[in-house]
């Protein structure tokens, strides 16, 4: 932002609720919003297909706001769909802007050039990353213990196949805290828990996890959600009410303690 | 910089030279100046020790500098005293805004609050990330493969115990630049080169390669020269062209190859 160019170009730097919340999570939606800005136009995509889970994560958004309301806790969102940038990807892996997804092609992504990648990273994932970095240096420097959580949904049926997992933590370096949560999940809810599915770190999932908490020692975990679990608001609702205990108490057998 | 406060204050983004240039080395001075701009004041510090080491690394600019023009390389450096912030540490590290620096006390960072934390942190350190992490991503997005070197300068008599060592490369996780850099200055120049001297990644001085160059897996160092070796401009320049050619060498070894 501050150097190379781009300084005329749209910008879309993250969307943060809750920016005063007191609790020691950090809230993060990568995969937030299906919305492909103007400039990119429909990237040659249906509207099935715009509205369909490569283009987001369906009831991730819903989740995390009923989660930060109920851990008083601050939010941070991405405002364009993953398929112009996906921001959980760093700028020079496949997927960070994919040219098929599942078994999608995606037109407008096919023959990006060296500028149109730096034009994205410029548009998209420097701002988002820049926003969350800001959000989680102001608490560290206030020495909040800030703890960063994010949350995805996936598709029940992916390749063909269904998935039997309905809550997946997975962790990077550190698996502290995503222990911690898999362990309340089992002991206090019904749902089907296991750890590092429907996939790992090992298939390059925990880019935000990897650049804005491990290098700060930050506790971090990396949620899924089976996307037909929260496919209306009330159902949002309903898991984060049956989550945000979850997150409390992995949360209190941290050190230092939450404050 | 997108959330929380401080959007009246001044804030210190790194300076960018060369930014068009095309060699693989992004090469990096968080501490450039001794600058301590008006907000605060001198930190309470008499003018020698506002000239001495402990504000700044004397010569490693000049010596970045000429580094950055042999190589075809970037440079981003820090405008700001390290005193005021150390943008080489994370917020919540003693060594970030320090109340005591070697044998001299900072005045000034003896009682800090929270919010003045915070303050310091939004004005100098996320400025100087964001602005190197944009350079380094916007490289990346273009297939550059930058590989970050960072060039700092030490005292030669610490604690009044006289360093014997001329040269340090240091690492953090990856250690294969800092060895091939190593093995050619012990090859091609007669400087007392020496690994992890004259401190090493548990001192806590590599948050810069932490941060910036691990979670991309970039190629990383981080240079230290003795600072009687460049105490005036002419010695800056013969320290360039001793050095270019060895960090030359060192990243032509790598994969893939430099472009």
């Amino acid at each position: 932002m501050h150097a190379g160019g781009n300084r005329d170009a749209a910008v879309f730097p993250p969307v943060v609720e809750n920016g005063s919340a007191r609790g020691r999570a950090v809230i993060v939606c990568e995969h937030a919003s299906n919305h492909i800005p103007a400039p990119w136009g429909d990237l040659g995509l249906t509207a099935d297909q715009r509205r369909a889970h490569i283009a987001w994560d369906p009831g991730a958004l819903g989740l995390a706001r009923g989660l930060a309301e109920r851990l008083d806790a601050v939010l941070v969102h991405a405002p364009v769909s993953r398929l112009v940038y996906d921001c959980n990807r760093a700028p020079d892996m496949a997927g960070a802007m994919p040219a098929r997804s599942e078994i999608h092609d995606i037109p407008g992504n096919a023959a990006l050039t060296p500028e149109d990648r730096a034009r994205r990273t410029a548009a998209v994932y420097i701002p988002f990353h820049d926003g969350l970095h800001a959000v989680l240096m102001d608490r560290i420097a206030r020495g909040l213990h800030p703890a960063l959580i994010t949350i995805h949904s996936f598709t029940p049926v992916y390749f063909g196949k269904p998935r039997a997992v309905e809550f997946g933590v997975i962790h990077d370096a550190d698996d502290t805290l995503p222990r911690a949560i898999l362990a309340a999940a089992r002991a206090h809810t019904p749902l089907r828990a296991q750890l590092n599915e429907p996939y790992s770190a090992r298939d390059d999932v925990t880019h935000t996890l990897r650049l804005q908490a491990t290098p700060y020692g930050l506790p971090n975990a990396m949620l899924e959600v089976r996307n037909d679990l929260i496919a209306t608001p009330e159902a949002e609702a309903a898991m984060a009410a049956t989550l945000a205990p979850v997150l409390a108490a992995a949360m209190a057998t941290l050190t230092p303690e939450p404050v």
